[in-house]
């Protein structure tokens, strides 16, 4: 079972990461607690949705953005590919031919 | 304020209406209170990670896609214009140049 708040936890914490701030930055930003702040970013707790505006407002992203992420994150889980957004095709990536190693001139 | 739990309720409650299933088949079928389940769907209540995964079971709608609703919606509240899902261009309107017309053959 693909579960929210845990999903929601890992956007979180990514963003705050991405951010360069630290929970107590963010913690002290939104006014919630530090450690009720680590639980959510653990999906340990649910995040009720005044709590989840704060944290959103504290890491000046906003709701449509996280809950789009998160919507990314657990269409992966269930196996459903996420919906294409840019008409751009997916680079295809030129690997080198396995064993093609440049013999050293010794 | 945009709350998270009011616009999930939408989504929610429009999801069974499109289903046409009654808030006691929802019930019956996530094993959810129908006053509980009433509540969510009128943003009342926050929905934890587990009864909106079986409500999500009930109505045979993947989680992504109702995030992804919900994501949209607040998007909207939130003024901020939802990304463009088709790569088709907006039309470019051809006016009528002013004050061409064309003159009848009297």
């Amino acid at each position: 079972m693909v579960l929210f708040r845990r999903m929601l936890g890992e956007v979180l914490r990514g963003a705050r990461v991405e951010r360069e701030m630290t929970l107590r930055q963010v913690s002290a930003e939104a006014r919630v607690s530090l450690g009720y702040i680590s639980e959510i970013e653990r999906g340990q707790k649910e995040a009720s949705s005044e709590l989840l505006a704060s944290l959103c407002a504290a890491l000046d992203l906003p709701l449509s953005q996280v809950l789009r992420e998160v919507s990314d994150a657990v269409a992966v889980e269930e196996g459903v590919a996420a919906p294409v957004l840019t008409g751009a095709p997916t680079p295809i990536k030129v690997g080198r031919p396995s064993g093609d190693v440049v013999a050293s001139a010794a």
